[in-house]
């Protein structure tokens, strides 16, 4: 391949990829309010519609004046922080009933409470208060008084960060604590995907705040050239690859075929009509930018049941898509078997009529900002080991193109001296304790975790077959022995870190 | 005492007695640098000369550019943040040389370099390089191009954090290692009183990139309630009380003996001419605030021989200060016996003829600043256990007062929300190691310092006759035994820090 696509640069690739979890952007409506993902290469016509029912668990909804820059004293306005609560269960401050926190990630936090069941389904029986705040300049949580202020330009967008973010929580807590006389309460961490790496990094710095942290596929190392840069692609790749070789084949194929088709004359339109889009394609890159979309959430939410996280998909989607893929018979063309596979992704409901590619490239996702400053996570693909084309992680254009779109300037080496680069691993060992890094195999994001031990009580826990922070969704009836398994061994975990403070407390705590 | 003294405010209070260690402004001149401590209630009659001479010890300076804020993206402008360097003695990368990094505290860092002899001095038998860092807003490292624009208003210091201090040591020795292709070399920190707070701190915060932290005399718990608030006044007093009650007596009645004085008509002049003040009082509070400052100095440099650190003085200038106050033949008044003692801080050498008391009240010294927004040490007096009037700490008008002085609104929880408060103790034993928490216990300061071990590895060390940060000062003919025990074990901890890391990196490191 000859040909550098622009959709595969490394932070598009990114925001795509973390949009699926991100996607909650909430549109204030008459009847309520509800929740369309709003991916990239994605439309209406096949967003998902998450939920416009009452929210699955309860909670009241309360709001917190917090501070701009927690690390400076300029004169900045405040924004209300919303949070979500849950204090049925709660043992109350006299019997130090726990704490449980979810680290909100990059995106509206009602969607993350109703897609983390875990925490809600096990707080009863720790006697624990349930807390979701939302991660700032997203959801309902904007400075500046609305999202348009927010998103505006570089300068009020400069206050989204990780940092800013987790000291939002650790303030928090701490005023929660305080108006309630709770501070002998212990608090524990719960987070995914960016959400994860958050209560990881929160339970580094803030030690004193919380007791332990559950960090479910949390990329922490998919930074710098602390995991090979391939990484990602080649397990979205082993993904398909372990399905059927023949399917894997084919979408490793389909890209040369899509760049061919393109190049001739009336190939849009031929490409147009073979995928149902809307519109006529304007490049085979608009279309191949979809395509990897669709591969890559695919990969993510590869569980074994069905699901409606990302989209509604069938139970272990890839294989479905891969059936798909290779059955269609003898002589069916690449693109028709790509076609045919996609839809399993794109219109599993087979509702949809055409797909609508238009997004808006300009449009300031907060991750897209986040992917642009701090969260500079290498991405390539390898040819020999990758069923996508062949492309390097390429900083100088990345920077380009992040002063073109924000005039901001990356720093790719900011996050690595914040939280830890290739001592990340031995300072946790020499310097840290109960850190749950929790993923499976499945999940593309899984390379740039935490896989194995890294102390007695900093451990990895690890499902084959898992896919993106799988553990913290709720219970189902499809629930294989490994997932259960994975899940009774956190609540273990956990478990262990209260007895450990209750005992050096000695206090009575009895349920 | 009904009267409450201004002086005695806390803030005031902390900025006067943080000043002693401060003061280096850099005045530049003509015919080199030079250093004037400049504290409050002091004028250049008697201000520290601290060198014009060449330094103590052997480095390079230079230059590292900085951002001004690491935790937001704003578009700011970055400075020039100077450090010393000396790498005479490292053995290098390959080896796996050592870096000593010192925390720079609110002062120009050459004074610092030159007041921490231990550091230079044991340097050379662990082959390591020495680093010495400068603090943002002090000495040559100011933002916005000049002192003057740095501290115009409350916008352009609002950068003036520990937390971004401490990012800018982080971020320093990240590139520093890398340029010299030196990540895997050890780095130990180092500092003393506010250093010592941020060199505790930066192991906490950033356990990657150190291996273990020497805080001397470093009053990580001067905060909140974590102490009482009369710890300070109360070590001072001690440290009277033990030389002689007389002595210590004397100084309790003194303050009433001031006041009333100072009602009488002519009080104010009689005051004046008793103290041997160059220009008229024009109130109590001026004479009692420097005389507060001249005790609380005292305490701090409290050491066993004679030193000019803070001014020139006598070995164990307190006792001194008694014997002087005491000596006087009987029916010398109060006043005089005040005048004799006071004269040993501020005219040892004898060559000040009247005392300048002007300073600038609205002067805007970085520790002011810091003292208004973040380091909020409470500090009261109780009439039963101290020497000093009594007050109370009343956080509503230091709150006025910052607003009046900085139009900044002091954050007196943050700083236990981010290094912590009441758990900082249990969290450093279940999440952290390798930090040496020294003291001297006729240090005032030291009643906010961690003073018994924490775990195995995160001690104290204790010396009952050390004074502020004694142990981090350079190696002379007249350390007593006790001195001489508190660095040996520290070099002995250090170096077992160094001999575990490089076990772990299974290294061949011979010297």
């Amino acid at each position: 391949m000859s040909t550098p696509w622009p959709f595969l640069y490394p932070v598009l690739i990114l925001i795509i990829s973390f949009l699926c979890q991100a996607s909650g952007i909430h549109l204030p409506s008459k009847n309520g309010a509800h929740y369309l993902g709003n991916f990239k290469s994605s439309s209406k016509t096949f967003s998902l519609v998450a939920n416009s029912r009452a929210p699955k668990y309860q909670y009241e909804t309360k709001y917190f004046q917090q501070k701009l820059d927690h690390f400076s004293f300029a004169d900045l306005p405040s924004f209300p922080q919303r949070y979500l609560i849950n204090t049925q269960h709660w043992v109350g401050p006299s019997r130090l009933g726990p704490i449980f926190l979810y680290c909100g990630n990059e995106g509206d936090i009602e969607w993350f409470a109703s897609n983390t069941g875990f925490v809600w389904e096990i707080a009863p029986r720790f006697g624990a208060m349930v807390i979701f705040p939302e991660h700032r300049y997203y959801g309902e949580s904007m400075p500046h008084g609305s999202k348009e202020e927010a998103y505006k330009n570089a300068t009020t967008l400069s206050y989204l960060t990780a940092e800013q973010a987790i000291a939002d929580y650790a303030v928090l807590i701490t005023e929660l604590k305080r108006n309630l006389s709770a501070h002998a309460c212990p608090v524990v961490l719960f987070g995914g995907s960016y959400g994860g790496m958050l209560a990881a990094w929160m339970r580094l710095k803030y030690p004193h705040i919380s007791i332990g942290a559950l960090a479910s596929s949390a990329p922490v190392l998919q930074f710098e050239d602390l995991v090979p840069s391939e990484t990602f692609y080649n397990i979205v790749s082993n993904d398909f690859r372990r399905e059927s070789i023949s399917c894997f084949n084919t979408i490793k194929e389909s890209w040369d075929v899509i760049n061919k088709v393109g190049q001739i004359n009336g190939g849009l339109a031929q490409l147009t009509k073979t995928f149902h889009i809307c519109r006529e394609l304007e490049s085979v890159d608009d279309l191949s930018n979809w395509l990897d979309s669709a591969y890559s959430y695919l990969a993510m939410a590869n569980y074994p049941y069905p699901t409606d996280f990302l989209m509604p998909l069938p139970g272990s989607p890839i294989k479905e898509v891969c059936r798909k893929v290779d059955s269609l018979p003898d002589g069916s063309s690449v693109l028709q078997r790509i076609f045919e596979g996609i839809s399993v992704y794109y219109n599993y409901t087979g509702k949809v009529d055409c797909f609508n590619l238009d997004d808006d490239p300009h449009g300031m996702s907060g991750w897209d900002w986040q992917a642009c400053t701090e969260m500079i996570m290498p991405m390539a693909s390898n040819r020999t080991t990758s069923m996508f084309p062949e492309f390097r992680y390429d900083p100088k254009s990345d920077e380009e193109q992040c002063l073109k779109e924000f005039n901001v300037k990356p720093r790719p080496t900011w996050i690595t001296t914040e939280f830890g680069g290739h001592a990340f691993k031995s300072a946790l060992k020499a310097f840290g304790s109960n850190i749950i890094f929790s993923n499976g195999l499945l999940d593309p994001w899984s390379g740039g975790s935490v896989l194995e031990d890294v102390s007695e009580t900093i451990v990895a826990l690890i499902t084959e077959k898992g896919a993106h922070h799988l553990d913290l969704r709720a219970a189902t009836a499809e629930d294989p022995d490994w997932l259960l398994d994975q899940r009774s061994r956190e609540i273990k975990l956990i478990s262990e870190w209260l007895d450990e403070y209750y005992d050096e407390k000695k206090a009575t705590f009895s349920m």
